[in-house]
């Protein structure tokens, strides 16, 4: 009982009803892990489409301690149920690729676009008290027109898929401001991490790296190494997430995640390649397809989400690195 | 021949293949009747969907020189058959009414974002040197947040059909960077005339008072009758679509259409009683779920077309609303 109320202390997610979609994936797995460890009941939906990051061996470790309802956010009539009863529900699900929704922008638009629809209108219909987390991502804002990028810097997307990310996001927006749905956004940048997707480079770049690592093969930079990039450990979105808690008004705020130590890609590959004690990295011509909807340059300003839910990210590159190599070559053929 | 020689003189859409679709609609049958005119080869695609603007009648004076194909833009096959072998493609079918995206928001995303994607992806493969002018709206920069509005002003839809639209438009602009394909974008803000629908107020308010006025009922103000709109006459908008002739890039440049007589909504009333030399109006509460969708005053600077295009606005509010009466006392029955 003295833990338990130590929980309840600590925590406001102890025995609360959360929901996550994409919660086989790579942000979603370790939140519920996360949210399992501080008393929430979990339930879990997932589509498991090869392409995207969802795998069961993401949740080994609360197998037994949530529900997974293997479901695709497009298929509106089993969010419709799955969304009743739920107190908070972490909107994970998405395509991620950029490339791969320029090849196939109606997908890209189904899974970023219609079902962030078809979810809201199920929370307004079937759950209107529901507090909504949407996972957003710094796509939106295009190539930056200045750095480091605030919250205020101009939407400009220039790829499918930060055009049907950024109609998410608004749906999130005037669902609050018409209908009253809660909601908070957060603007991803790379995230890595402990179960990220490493098969290729659909869910970032970051997780071909690490598979060319452990299988001892040379990193191929795209150009000449110099763009700059703030990654996030994953540990410290999930904290951002769980910081939530903190957020009072649930009126559709968007927050900027991003770290004080943004570097160039040459140099990730060099400390990649340091905490891995091995390795090697090659330079490449950016692939044509891929130059024209790169973003150049990037990295964010958090001090909002610092200022108003108390969040920084704690986790130095180096040692993200260091956990997330550990992590895969002790899980290697669960990954590849 | 001589008079051939003069038509090839003052117009580059002489023998031009034109597609128009939303051809039947208020903006694109005006725009077929001037099309016609200046020699053009025109082709309409229209869905004739009950509650949108499409009407057979629009096209009466012109209706042995064009040839009509009833489908919809969300027909992807017969979209794809069409566009071929045209030069210019005139895209302005859609989902105009905001009430109508909150009620039935899957309709709006099909129409207004979905087929434009369409539309884009039978450009790239079937015919990637058409030139596309798609038809905005000032509802994607939301309550504004200084006046006049010009393009630069930050784009925060607040109804899902400003989201639609905002997706529309960016797919436009992100395949002429990405493909090449070659598009203008003009935002327009309340446009009226003959061939408007105004069997309600699904297209424009200004729909809905013509008819009142032509039926000896009062014209119906929501609020206190203070809020301040633009409106450009539709030879005005049609005019604007000419002009892109002179656009040379074709890079997805954006242009405010607007006009430098911005009026309050009991202003207008005021004229459109004088010009129909009878009426009344009375005053209602803004209906609440207008309200919440409601962008409160707005007019634009459309400086930019002006300096680029060299387009303004000709018709004064006056006259515009002396001829659309006329035109709909006259034409009453088709319209009704």
């Amino acid at each position: 009982m003295q833990y338990m109320q130590y929980m309840q202390q600590i925590t406001g997610f102890f025995k609360k009803k959360v929901l996550i979609s994409g919660g086989l994936g790579f942000l979603g797995s370790n939140l519920a892990i996360k949210l399992v460890e501080l008393g929430a009941k979990v339930t879990i939906i997932d589509s498991l489409i090869p392409e995207y990051g969802g795998n069961l061996w993401n949740i080994n470790p609360i197998k037994d301690k949530v529900t997974v309802n293997i479901s695709d956010v497009r298929d509106e009539h089993s969010m419709r149920h799955l969304i009743q009863g739920q107190e908070y529900f972490f909107n994970l699900a998405g395509q991620t690729s950029h490339l791969d929704s320029m090849n196939n922008p109606f997908t890209d638009l189904d899974i970023n676009a219609k079902s962030q629809l078809s979810i809201l209108e199920a929370c307004r219909k079937y759950n209107p008290d529901i507090k909504v987390v949407f996972a957003s991502t710094r796509q939106l804002y295009g190539k930056p027109r200045y750095l480091p990028v605030d919250e205020n810097h101009p939407v400009v997307p220039i790829d499918v898929n930060g055009i049907n990310k950024m109609s998410g996001e608004c749906y999130h927006i005037v669902y609050n401001q018409v209908y009253g749905i809660k909601t908070i956004i957060f603007r991803l940048t790379n995230t890595f991490g402990p179960r990220m997707r490493i098969k290729d480079a659909r869910q970032t770049f970051l997780g071909i790296w690490v598979r060319n690592l452990i299988e001892n093969k040379p990193i191929t930079i795209f150009g000449d190494g110099t763009q700059i990039r703030d990654y996030n450990y994953v540990d410290d979105v999930v904290e951002a997430f769980l910081n939530v808690e903190k957020y009072e008004s649930w009126s559709g705020d968007i927050y900027n995640l991003g770290n004080n130590d943004p570097i160039s890609l040459k140099s990730t590959a060099e400390l990649m390649i340091k905490e891995n004690n091995a390795g090697s990295f090659d330079f490449v011509d950016f692939p044509k397809e891929l130059k024209k909807i790169d973003i150049g340059d990037y990295y964010c300003d958090y001090s909002k989400i610092s200022k108003h839910l108390g969040w920084t990210p704690q986790t130095s590159n180096c040692l993200g690195f260091k956990k997330t190599l550990k992590y895969f070559k002790e899980n290697y053929e669960h990954y590849i």
